[in-house]
């Protein structure tokens, strides 16, 4: 089997566990916050600064590596471990989100989707079959089925047309699935609908995965009904499986998902942010260009241990930001990604000392932000994966 | 004495000499190059990256820093070692250069140079004793006297005027140096013309400064003419204290000047060129956007021992830089910084094992592209510091 998932420890209080994911490139644990590294590499990070800061596995998007440099291309510099130097666990999406999140000149049939390049308008086809293909030229130890983002709002009819795309499409996946050492995640689709995530996860675990993923949340819809969805669906679920909920997302989404039985979490918000200047403590956020932190000699965070925190004022991170200077994404992204994989180990320890529940409440009472209103209109919250070019 | 300078070897064959200059934040060995971080920052590079690839000496600069953040805010932030997380010995220019260059609207009278802001059109006046000032609240270990420098082509007359300019200036700005951890170097300005070297020499050792260094070349005259001046006046400047050719240059011009017998080099050509995607080896220029580099799993430069050499390949590299990723940047400055300080660290062990010839030989007879047009019509040789914004 391309996955071992073990499940070290089932929380009392809630359906939260803490697991450990065997992989070809090795282990990573869970609940697992997972890195974008978009196009091969997590944007201004080196593997070593990653691994560093507590990343176990990162996300390489499979769309724009086929459209540059190309997965043929990148096969033959030897994949996509090789290419980037990261010899850790490796995840890649299906391509499907990015094909219609970034394109207007989207055709769906049962074969599969043609769209045209983002980058130079050219026209390309993708089947399930050719998704498979393509993943397995990138080489990642997880990869994931082609499947239809259902969009929101969309009516019970629309969605329910749609998840049997996706269905359709995932059987194929599946049948054309060959490496021994590649794990094949299916997606949940469905709308909003319970009756739809339910018939989609008891046929995709009929075809048979090596981890489920609940795809089609937070692309619009509210709060509130993205924390109903992942409520009904996880539990229905194969317990015994990794499970991934893909795109999400705030500090607040990820505690809230974990207690559901979440395994896995990716999100652009702690990387993007930092590019915007949007830093994440964890009495609040801060944005950095704000003229109050002008003269302010602390670090981002009082007490934080990463790298920036340790060496750097607000001050100098602001000057460097304002200047526009390269520095500032990085040391802006090494206290994010720090923040958030600090989170997720932290929570890990909490799970495995009977105390989960203390911590998010502690972790949750402290924060204050939600979902305010960052600098330049943007919102911190959960980030639609189409923010990942 | 703010700066102790040993001369631990003068060689036979040349006027190269060996040495070690002792600052208020410590050692660093000449013929020395120093990387240039014109806001507060090598671009794209953290302290321990530079300590790292051999950096001993780092210049910020003054005129930027005076526009933003302020010198003010920087003194009461702790000066600009702690500011930006160097302790070790660090250089400011005096802002005269980056006041004439980068603006239109410059006013100078004996009193000192008006001009406006290149940031947002704000008017400012710099006097001798207020460049003196600024560079004080920054606190740099070497600091440089207001100069201007001499354009080219200029008349005798003109370049002699701005000479005794200079020479007022270099005097008033000894009159107001005060802090006994900074040395002041005087910049010997004077055009082509040799009598005004000579003269500009003689008056500035008589003032008496901790160093000395040779301004107005690399302004647009040709190589053989900024040789020629460098041959002309190096010889001139006092033996016991540190020389330093502003601005210059490429590998070929900074081998050429330590035989001349100058011991400190800064220039942005190493770093500029690293965004632009032109990388420094030993045989050659590469140009890394080329097409042939698109599969070629080659590091930048066999055996080359830096970060960049000893993980990717060209192929990845040109990938990011496609792509404009920021790890590019970071990937490509790394490879050229390493090339220069690696350059300057073997060349001071073969002066010191009495091959400095063999090895400048050696050198340019591997050397191919010289004053070769590199990609984007931009010229791989010395670099006025007017690219610093």
């Amino acid at each position: 089997m391309a996955l071992r998932f073990e499940i070290l420890k089932a929380d009392k209080n809630s359906g939260a566990r803490l697991g450990r994911c065997h992989t070809a490139h090795g282990v990573f644990h869970t609940p697992a916050f997972i890195p974008v590294g978009t196009q091969a590499t997590v944007k201004s990070m080196t593997p070593e600064e990653l691994r560093k800061m507590g990343a176990e596995i990162i996300l390489s998007n499979t769309y724009h590596l086929y459209l540059r440099p190309g997965h043929e291309r990148i096969r033959r510099l030897g994949k996509l471990h090789h290419f980037m130097h990261w010899n850790y666990p490796l995840l890649t999406d299906s391509g499907g989100f990015q094909v219609f999140s970034l394109n207007s000149l989207v055709k769906v049939s049962p074969e599969g989707v043609q769209f045209q390049s983002h980058l130079d308008g050219s026209r390309h086809f993708i089947s399930p079959e050719m998704a498979v293909e393509i993943q397995e030229a990138l080489g990642a130890d997880i990869i994931m089925c082609l499947d239809e983002c259902t969009a929101y709002p969309a009516s019970h009819e629309e969605a329910g047309r749609s998840l049997e795309l996706t269905l359709h499409w995932s059987r194929r996946c599946k049948n054309a699935h060959r490496s021994p050492d590649q794990a094949l995640f299916g997606i949940v689709q469905g709308g909003i609908y319970p009756d739809l995530r339910k018939k989609s996860v008891e046929v995709l675990a009929e075809i048979g995965f090596d981890g489920y993923a609940i795809g089609g949340v937070a692309v619009g819809e509210s709060k509130e009904m993205m924390s109903r969805v992942v409520a009904e669906t996880a539990p229905l679920l194969p317990a015994d499986r990794p499970r991934y909920l893909m795109g999400v997302g705030t500090p607040a989404d990820i505690l809230a998902a974990v207690q559901q039985g979440l395994d896995m979490f990716d999100c652009v918000l702690p990387t993007r942010n930092a590019r915007n200047g949007n830093l994440f403590t964890h009495s609040g956020k801060i944005v950095i260009k704000n003229a109050k932190y002008a003269e302010d000699s602390l670090p981002i965070e009082l007490g934080c241990s990463c790298y920036t925190c340790r060496h750097y004022s607000r001050a100098y991170i602001r000057h460097l930001f304002l200047a526009e200077e390269i520095l500032a994404f990085r040391l802006n992204t090494i206290h994010n990604l720090h923040f958030y994989l600090k989170m997720m180990s932290n929570l890990r320890q909490a799970t495995a000392e009977d105390r989960l529940p203390g911590f998010i409440q502690d972790f949750n009472s402290r924060w204050e932000f939600g979902d305010e209103k960052a600098a330049g209109g943007e919102q911190l919250i959960s980030s639609p994966r189409s923010d990942q070019i």
